[in-house]
């Protein structure tokens, strides 16, 4: 059985930490192929995890095993978990970065090793459990059954009576704007605000406006990007996650 | 059929964009083997992409499909391209990053699937063919027969008479500036300038001069090379791509 | 025959070496896993790079090929070396990359083809050495065998009568300071001082402290680690790599 491995992590690339985990996953799971996300969420940033990990898992094929490791409560009380749900695995510690996967899906609180460091347990407990998931192990031979992850889902629009208030759910490393307003709930016509500013009504995409000028779009994850053709929409608008969008 | 994919990206590894193209890629084709190349080429680079690809496809083994994604135009009218030439498979937007390569080459102008987004062309244009290609689907399966990619190959160096006339072609991150003047073309003892500075003749390694020396040497690409031992070039003399260099 | 073959380097993912050499690789041995360790060791940081190697390598299941390219002196007379200890294989130059692995290592010059660029033996000595490894082939066809690799191992710690004295051997992207002192060597209560700072006891992890505060653990790698909780260390210590530490 050879199953493909994700790994979405906040240790950079500097370091040998994403090499260790790798080399724990192959040590149990040779045949497993490994894919990176990404390995430079911002460090702690378990909001971006949670938003990289939701806008991915679901276009890898069935069966995938996603070890997502932002863990700033390395050494402490929260859970580490594995879970199935959708069709695919899930291995990481329980802080909000597995909020707002399909309701069905089954969690088990991982039973460390006994020698698994304090400090590390990226490489010690999340690792090889995955590598167990990648051969073919069953999720419930991991540890026990537990509750789905705590943390909220990440923020949903609400309609305020004159339109659809959203907000910043991730800025991406051009300074693009990603909302979580779906195009599809906007009426045609319609404009789009951030920042008091008037974006102007969704266009088809940032080819549609000149260079330096605003424009909003609906965006590759399924709902309304701000950006700028050829610039920052970010440090133009002087936004950032959280920001308040009306549609 | 189980082929190479190489990504050659100007996307960066901050965002899931990169994870976006590799699961398009393995959601067709599950044996294929992926190989990044870069994805840290300048957003918008095509010339830098055009002399990344340039160096690096022949090299891999035949067979292999190179997926390119430097797209500025994404959404407006350039050709979305998949070809065949020197026993490797292309694919990508047509701007410039193909020219150049083997003449006899074939191409096809992609048939979108009508769910693609407008902006991320990458993930749902280019990665489902390069899947298809990696899966041994036949070239002309992919799209209609077009033209050869437009764009000009990388500049050639000139003759006038007293020497060779040639320019910057990249600079790599530690400085070094990269020309397109073979050494192969150069006579023993003729000397090297740049930025009107007498660089000196052509030596063997940069290990021929003291540190913080300027050298040049018959690079790894195929032609001369201008560093500074321990140094940056690029800094020290004050230029770049496009910049005369003379032998 | 599929080995896996790790890559360690100091070229950056900005370019195409990292490509080249994947592809010299893939080009004799298309079976091999590739697993990057980093390739952003500091350009030319040998003792970098020692470090990465010795605490990744023996991870990896046996029979794994290390090829590691941290090479200030390409060029020059440093011998190219592959070599074979503790079940795994390893490809670089000798130049203290390889000084530590274990005594009963076996090792060889390898004889580089006559095309070999003088600038480049990453791609064209290094990587077809990696490769033969890979694909099967016995040690000693590569070259001529040799005494083992010149360095000094890593700095170990000293007792002075009062005390262990140890020093920082690396500081990772977090600022955390890597120290040589077992933890195993250090009496419960003693404290730690690192720049003439009480750092105070080893404490289980660096949750046991307020956010902002030093904190001295058990590291991931076996040793005494010194960090500041969501803080970074070196630069709130002023100190680096060589520093002394009392424990």
């Amino acid at each position: 059985m050879s199953r493909l491995v994700t790994l979405l992590t906040d240790y950079g690339t500097l370091d040998s930490y994403v090499a260790e985990v790798k080399a724990a996953v192959l040590a149990s799971a040779p045949q497993a192929q490994l894919v990176d996300i990404s390995h430079d969420v911002p460090p702690g940033d378990v909001r971006a995890g949670q938003y990289l990990l939701a806008r991915t898992w679901h276009r890898f094929p069935a069966g995938t095993v996603h070890l997502v490791i932002v863990d700033p409560g390395v050494g402490t009380a929260r859970r580490p978990l594995a879970g199935s749900g959708g069709g695919h695995l899930f291995v990481g510690p329980d802080n909000g970065l597995f909020a707002g996967l399909p309701a069905e899906s089954q969690w088990v609180v991982i039973t460390a090793s006994p020698g698994a460091s304090a400090t590390f347990h990226g490489r010690d407990v999340f690792a090889p459990a995955a590598a167990r998931l990648a051969a073919g192990a069953d999720l419930h031979r991991l540890g026990s059954p537990t509750t789905a992850p705590t943390g909220g889902a990440l923020p949903v629009p609400r309609w305020d009576g004159a339109g659809w208030v959203g907000e910043v759910i991730y800025v991406d490393r051009f300074g693009t704007l990603v909302t979580n307003l779906p195009a599809s709930a906007v009426e045609p016509g319609v404009r789009i605000v951030a920042a008091d500013r008037d974006v102007g009504p969704l266009l088809r995409t940032f080819g549609d406006v000149a260079p330096g000028h605003l424009v909003a779009f609906d965006g590759s994850g399924g709902t309304i990007e701000i950006a700028v053709r050829n610039g920052n929409a970010a440090r133009l608008l002087g936004i950032g996650v959280g920001a308040t969008v009306r549609a």
